[in-house]
């Protein structure tokens, strides 16, 4: 198993995960955008837009490698040599506020020193959390956890907690997920495969852990105050994204191409000064629950 | 002309400035939140909304003090001491495509170990440039730089095409205008009290300024399509604000009150994947000039 085989699976479940979400979607199809970076290496991004539940989103691949620029060395500790990252990055904004927005992200880099790790991630943003939706989020996660370490679902489900916060709001992105980074066989108990395995398991189930997701939803119906709120929250989104997601900040100043990172932007996002929810609305409900150290497995 | 002085003209001008706009705008008022700072300080946020020509806007006073702290020492450079920084930041986002948003900002820094200084700046972003608009744009700004300092309209222009720049989109916000930071006696042939003179003439300036570009675009017709276009424009400025503009990036990773720092955002902000204008289309002329060292002046 090389780069090579790795950034080929990845690519590969690239078109099985937009295989999948047409089929869930069952109106849009995605466009594939295929583009190289001058440096070395490229990258294939496909968008949808305007399907039946998914209003915008995109599944990025891309095998990029090259020089380890400063921006690398400054911004990921990085040491100098010759660097290889492949990885698939997903964003969903659906239209429904009742179907939540998702984000999923496997990586892997390796320098020409023989250091390797993996990375990923996956967190769920619903517009109104529902508890019961959340706990079988969190169940299928750990179900993937637990087949590659027993440890791991706590872990990383408390570094999903750190990560996908948004401090200058003192609010969570949503109910969290799991997130890791820095991933080898030096700091776990698995193999490189048994690593990479894990990666491939989580991309594998992205499209029926949101399908589950997306059909408690997509047929209810909603306001046009709910809209109003849905939109609040993708503002939120695009406060998280831009202005702590280390992904995104790292390929914004490293010079990574625009249109890919910035496919996880919503359409339509709203801010609203000081906006206050009524006292016991779902909106407040929602709001009290963006918080991080929740056992959303005990709901 | 002490701090006090300096906090309580900037304060007086932020009340003359709303009442400014509320006669402009005809319809709408500022609603005002008066708020304080644990560490030292407050201020008045005034925010107005669903007028009729400004749909989202708000013009901030403040006025802190306290010690200096980390982020201020590693993001501003500052030396550690006691500080205190007053100022005035306007941003107002218009209904019509036709009429542009405009940001101004004076601000006064204080070091307890005696040193001050002063900066500011105010740049326009028209959905669509309108090239005779933008001129008299910077013929304003020159004609108030010219009372102060014959080289200061160059000097503060080249500033803003620098700072008012999107590096990863290889685009400017908008057609610039003036950009100032740190002046002080020290670097200028003007006194302190001729510095705060210029501050105080921008600001004083504001109304009358943005007035006369929102009277231009106000009563033009405009398409659902344009409204499209200058929501992908209002996108752009949610990238610069939340990924390059100082300010924004300083008050949120110190813990500044984050209302006030985001009243900058916009109502409905849209993102599309590799949006491309028409050929030939006004939105590709306005993309065309949305370059840096363009002599407005010269148009």
């Amino acid at each position: 198993m090389n780069k090579e085989n790795i950034a080929a699976t990845f690519q590969t479940l690239q078109q099985e995960i937009c295989l999948g979400l047409e089929n869930m979607d069952g109106k849009s199809v995605f466009r594939s955008d295929e583009w190289e970076r001058p440096e070395g290496g490229g990258g294939r991004t496909n968008t949808i837009v305007n399907g039946a539940i998914i209003e915008k989103g995109g599944v990025a691949f891309s095998a990029v490698h090259g020089p380890v620029s400063e921006a690398m060395t400054k911004q990921l500790g990085m040491s100098e040599g010759i660097f290889f990252a492949t990885g698939i990055s997903i964003v969903l904004h659906p239209i429904n506020p009742h179907v939540p927005i998702i984000h999923m992200n496997v990586r892997y880099f390796e320098l020409d020193n023989g250091t390797y790790w993996f990375g990923g991630g996956i967190d769920l943003t619903p517009h109104y959390i529902v508890k019961e939706q959340a706990a079988l989020f969190h169940q299928r996660l750990k179900g993937i956890c637990d087949r590659f370490d027993v440890e791991f679902y706590s872990k990383h489900k408390s570094w999903a907690d750190d990560y996908f916060h948004i401090p200058h709001r003192g609010e969570s992105r949503g109910i969290g997920g799991i997130f890791f980074d820095h991933l080898s066989e030096k700091n776990s108990t698995l193999t490189k495969a048994e690593i990479f395995d894990y990666c491939k398991t989580l991309a594998g189930s992205f499209v029926s852990i949101y399908s589950e997701q997306a059909i408690l939803g997509k047929d209810q119906s909603y306001t046009q105050e709910q809209v109003a709120w849905r939109n609040l929250r993708r503002g939120r989104y695009v406060e998280f994204n831009l202005v702590h997601d280390r992904g995104t900040k790292f390929g914004l100043y490293s010079g990574g191409r625009t249109e890919s990172i910035l496919m996880s932007m919503p359409p339509l996002a709203n801010w609203e000064y000081d906006y206050q929810p009524l006292n016991g609305s779902k909106e407040e409900e929602t709001l009290q629950l963006l918080k991080q150290k929740i056992d959303w497995l005990s709901f």
